[in-house]
């Protein structure tokens, strides 16, 4: 049984900030919220995907909105547990675990402060690989598995369930929602059973988030990079070379840690590292998904590894 | 024991019109979606205030957003079922009764489609006696009764429960799902207890209604009315003489019938009646809650009645 401690949340916040491509919250704010928890309520316990009971329902936790509104608008802890508690009396269940929805520096955190406080296991898994501004962008969305019932919270005691006829409408409901509750508020969604998470889920992203500090590095060069969120299309010269849903991850020269989109500033030297996305969003119904002329860019989709558009090794 | 049939339905939702003091919804639209449902299920029962029993639960039911995006979207007739439903699974309870939150044309009719669907009676009452734009301002609230927990549901399927630290909190947030369910949704709140309801409501709203149509008229006069929904202010000579709470309803000064504020238009002959609101509105926290100054008009509430600002027997 692996127990994840004061450093494993350090060092998956950071891991998973790379998969974050940018998106998914800043690491220091999220470990800290978790690791507060865990001070308080003892480690956390990390349990395999394929040792999930086929029947026991496990529910996703995430923060969803405006990750420079996190900055000032710390959660108080209380918010995701509403939002986790709210989902377990609509289902009439209890939970035997949370998982991820997305890796991010805050949403690899959020699932341990329910974990930590509640008891219960975090899934080594999310529903990503990666992070993603909308709802709907998850690999169980492939699968046909409906976002609702979902549930919002916030620190002010509002609660609000949604239950939706498809994906996207719980998108568009939920944002609506996340910004009348203040632009950010903790959410629970995608509640399935072991059977149904061991076919959609992406396996392993924590397990590979404690591994990636401290991997492979490449030479720094200079480029645009457009995101919404995360970022989406790495440039050279004008040409795409990297797109989504491949990961595109800016990481500090020096000292080799993620920067999410909003600390990217003037003057910081970087290293961009491109890393293939999970082989499910590669499907068709995954680059419709999630592909860049979703997002707008009129651009054919080539996997990172193939792709002959560019200097894959930069200067 | 009192039934109501298609005509009385008619007169109900014209009389309702007159009391939703040109909100609250169009009345033609509301008869004819309320009759088709009684001629498949037959006529609605309507029950006294003081007949409700005390731990009986009355759930009241009504349309939210904008009157003019109804008319040519109409309600389906399933949605207030459906957010009817969700309310009764969330408090695991039966409900004895539906009742409307606020006199109207459609406000007064939703709940008789409830009540001929399910075969439940309806209340003799309201929330307010009259119509207003926002979900805070029923007389519930100035009893300190939860609008919440509340639910939304549209014609697509989308289903959105509420729960919520106060009443303006509901608003807000109900308002922000209301305008991505397209601008309309249909609504359940304000769920109480008979020996709650017969302290806070407005009783005989409905018998009122239906006496309403065929009486008193005044000389119709050349005036402004400033609305938000409903007729808010009546100016003579830019000098107010009637406001928020009491009630200003338009009629046609031919058929006597009411118009609406997104039905005036140039060229209409009308009569402007000056009707005094219930007593509840005319206390200190009901004057706060709906009174002048809330709308943003810096004018004193004076009752009706008693009002020596302008001519009180118009010309």
């Amino acid at each position: 049984m692996t127990l994840l401690d004061h450093e494993a949340l350090e060092e998956i916040a950071l891991g998973a900030t790379v998969l974050g491509t940018g998106g998914g919250g800043d690491p220091t704010l999220g470990k800290l919220m978790a690791q507060q928890v865990v001070a308080r309520h003892g480690p956390v316990q990390l349990l395999p995907l394929d040792e999930v009971p086929n029947d026991g329902w496990i529910i996703p936790t995430a923060m969803m909105g405006a990750p420079t509104v996190l900055v000032e608008k710390i959660p108080s802890g209380t918010e995701v547990l509403d939002a986790f508690k709210m989902l377990e009396r609509r289902l009439q269940c209890r939970a035997v675990a949370t998982v991820s929805a997305e890796a991010g520096g805050v949403n690899s955190m959020i699932p341990m402060v329910v974990a930590a406080n509640l008891g219960v296991p975090i899934v080594d898994a999310d529903g990503m690989g990666r992070a993603f501004p909308e709802i709907q962008m998850v690999t169980p969305t492939l699968h046909g598995v409906s976002a609702t019932p979902m549930s919002l919270a916030d620190e002010k005691g509002n609660q609000v369930l949604l239950e939706t006829p498809d994906n996207f409408w719980t998108e568009r409901l939920a944002r609506a929602v996340t910004i009348q509750m203040g632009c950010s508020a903790c959410i629970a969604l995608y509640a399935m059973q072991g059977a149904t998470a061991k076919k959609v889920l992406v396996p392993s992203t924590i397990s590979l988030a404690l591994d990636i500090i401290g991997t492979g590095r490449d030479v720094g060069v200079q480029c645009k990079i457009s995101f919404q969120n995360e970022n989406l299309v790495f440039w050279r010269d004008g040409q795409p070379e990297v797109t989504v849903p491949d990961l595109i991850t800016v990481v500090d020269e020096q000292t080799g840690l993620p920067i999410t989109t909003e600390a990217l500033k003037y003057g910081l030297r970087v290293v961009v590292l491109g890393i293939p996305c999970h082989s499910q969003w590669r499907t068709p119904a995954g680059l419709a998904l999630v592909g860049p002329r979703y997002f707008g860019y009129e651009i054919e989709y080539v996997p990172l590894e193939n792709d002959e558009r560019g200097t894959r090794n930069a200067e």
